[in-house]
């Protein structure tokens, strides 16, 4: 009978280390001409439900939109707009109507939100953004927006944009904001993003929305550029394969105070930094799963290719089976086993695949040479209570890997889901 | 404001009208010289986990297998058999252990209980078809298997398959079993079937074991073109792009009885049979999903092509948040059009999509002319709450249309899966 093959004490880490010492406080408003307000103005029964960040002095921005084939009617409108321009003044949110699906009537709405503000704000409209998150098909009410908009703009604070944050949630339950900032060239540069994101994320992402503010001077093409790759290695990583709502916005604006030389190693730091604080909001969503008790990483190594790799780990991760064996605390590798098979990768050799369960308790090897393992179920079960767990997969065939997140599944996520819309 | 278009009457069948009339009772002991077995045997805690069906006179056999690249021991040992011989004499199926990743041992254990049965019943063999379902990763404990199989040979009938129908059986909670006599050339023909498959099926199919036997004499080659065509057009609807489990196996035996002459015409009222049958039994499995609430099919129409129609059926009918809606009797068709845009279907016009919720109460349009509909709420809600829905989508541009059928999604189906190991 096959054994244990070892016990190794191994952290799983949501934050990278590096980052963490330069968080500071204020999200947004830690970068100087960043105003932002949140308020509730009736698109929700309650809470708060309109946003706005205002660039007093302009920013640079892009944006990555959805890949749904259905769109709601502010990405079409912002899509025209960044391809047209570079510059912006403002990105105005409302959560709790996501304006889709609702004819010209919706298309109408968009113009009417970005000219109500921009007269509030004396700016042009075309210097508005404007995004949408919630119900979808209910055409909007905006009755009375220019009273709405009033009080948003009244609400207006460069003290910290917590209730921006707040004010784009939908059935999320922790707010999303992180600042940090770091040197290049010596010279102080600051990122902040806000995010709103719950739902199962995947492989039906609820709407995902993120805004990120920089005060480097990069230029429009290059801020989109190194936005695509970010979003690649976070967001696309929690929503896989065009797996997307119809209102999955993703902006990236810079008020370019701070210049340095465009040198590669100088664009690779912020590249870094920018992937780094939209992984901690990718995770974050992630962990705000609706009803997930759990955070799961599921890391896929040694297969022969990564498109092998990733095909299986987004199989992995998006397996109700899979979910709810963690969310049962039940190191039931023969699941994680049947996903890979069902991935259907290139190449697979199952005498090489090796199967660990990973948290702060300990790891657990399950699984090698085309068998299951004489594993300690009692510390597999004290390995799986932890609230941040890892799926460690060894395909023992290459070198290619990849990490995705996911979240598990539980009775709270169909109590959530079942009556959303009423 | 857009009006309802109208409410009609329509009925939702699950079993062909044409078939219901046929249908006698026995399941394989409706046909001669078939003998049927099921018996507890230590797989299981408790109930029947060992199966047998034995064809004295023996069985032309065809047989259609998993397309995961995890396989089951027994499934590389069926396929080798089939491949070299046409006529077998009996089918084993253990229930409770997959007996899957099990290393050599898992091959040597498929061997040990052929080679049990075959000395039991005095045949050889490689006349015995052997197949496993249950939990993946456990060897297989095979103490005392020849008492077993004595008791399973002692307990043989030719009076009702309902013990094997039940044997099969893991979290199923329906036995899952049909015989049908018609005719063809006037000459009276049979076909009889059983299967057990629960699981959310979709996407992640739990085990999936079917077993047809007819009396018509076909050959070994006709029987398995048929069976591809009949699986395909069922089994593989519920279980969609190689979303299967490295044990699914669907078997079609003949006892050879009746011939009727080999006519385009015989061959496709047979296959008009024979995918009857297979869709009563595809249609039972999701009507019994773990933990399923509502049986629901998937209609797309109006596609401009099959796999465009395919993809999206196969999208909604896999979103956990449709199925958490149909569950929560909320006509949230939005969820259904932002699944459609997910599917990324190569043509698409968002103002030609029509959807429709319908069951015994009536029908009630929700969408048309790219926006919702100010549809009666209360009447969708009566409508959701029957036990069988058809969401109906009609995209408005090709002739192209297809069905597939799923359950919803319950609190129920996360508490069967959270411990289903231990």
């Amino acid at each position: 009978m096959p054994q244990i093959d070892h016990v190794t004490i191994t952290t799983v880490e949501r934050t990278p280390t590096s980052l963490e010492k330069q968080i500071i406080p204020g999200g947004f408003c830690a970068i100087d001409n960043v105003w932002v307000s949140g308020v509730h103005s009736g698109f929700k029964h309650r809470n708060k439900d309109l946003a706005l960040i205002y660039f007093p002095k302009g920013a640079t921005m892009a944006g990555v939109f959805t890949k749904n084939a259905i769109e709601s009617h502010h990405i079409k409108y912002d899509k025209k707009l960044l391809n047209e321009q570079a510059t912006f003044k403002a990105i105005m949110t409302n959560s709790g109507n996501a304006n889709t699906f609702n004819g010209e009537k919706g298309d109408a709405d968009v113009k009417i939100m970005a000219e109500t503000l921009a007269n509030k704000l004396a700016i042009h409209p075309d210097e508005v953004l404007i995004c949408s998150t919630g119900v979808i098909g209910v055409p909007m009410d905006l009755t009375n927006f220019d009273k709405k908009v009033a009080h948003l703009s009244h609400n207006l604070t460069d003290g910290d944009s917590i209730q921006a944050a707040e004010a784009i949630m939908t059935t999320d339950t922790t707010i999303k904001q992180k600042a940090i900032a770091f040197e290049i060239e010596g010279k102080p540069v600051h990122l902040a993003a806000i995010a709103k994101g719950s739902g199962m994320i995947h492989p039906n992402m609820g709407t995902m929305l993120s805004y990120i503010v920089t005060d480097l001077d990069l230029g429009q093409a290059t801020l989109l550029q190194l936005l695509k790759e970010a979003v690649r290695q976070t967001f696309n990583k929690i929503s896989v394969d065009g797996d997307t709502s119809p209102n999955d916005s993703v902006i990236l604006a810079s008020t370019n105070k701070i210049s340095v030389n465009p040198t590669k190693q100088n664009i690779l730091l912020f590249q870094e930094r920018l992937t780094e604080i939209c992984q901690m909001m990718a995770q974050e969503i992630v962990a705000d799963g609706e009803g997930a008790s759990k955070f799961v990483t599921v890391s896929v190594k040694g297969a022969s290719s990564l498109s092998d790799a990733e095909g299986i780990a987004k199989q992995v991760a998006t397996s109700s089976l899979v979910k709810t064996a963690i969310y049962g605390q039940d190191a039931n590798w023969g699941r994680v086993l049947s996903a890979i098979g069902q991935a259907q990768p290139n190449y697979l050799d199952p005498s090489k695949i090796k199967i660990q369960f990973i948290s702060k308790k300990g790891s657990i090897l399950t699984c090698k040479g085309g068998q299951g393992l004489d594993f300690d179920e009692a510390l597999a079960f004290e390995i799986l209570s932890e609230k941040e767990i890892t799926i460690d997969i060894d395909l023992g065939l290459g070198k290619s890997q990849i990490a995705v997140w996911t979240c598990d599944i539980t009775e709270d996520y169909i109590k959530i889901n079942a009556d959303y819309r009423s």
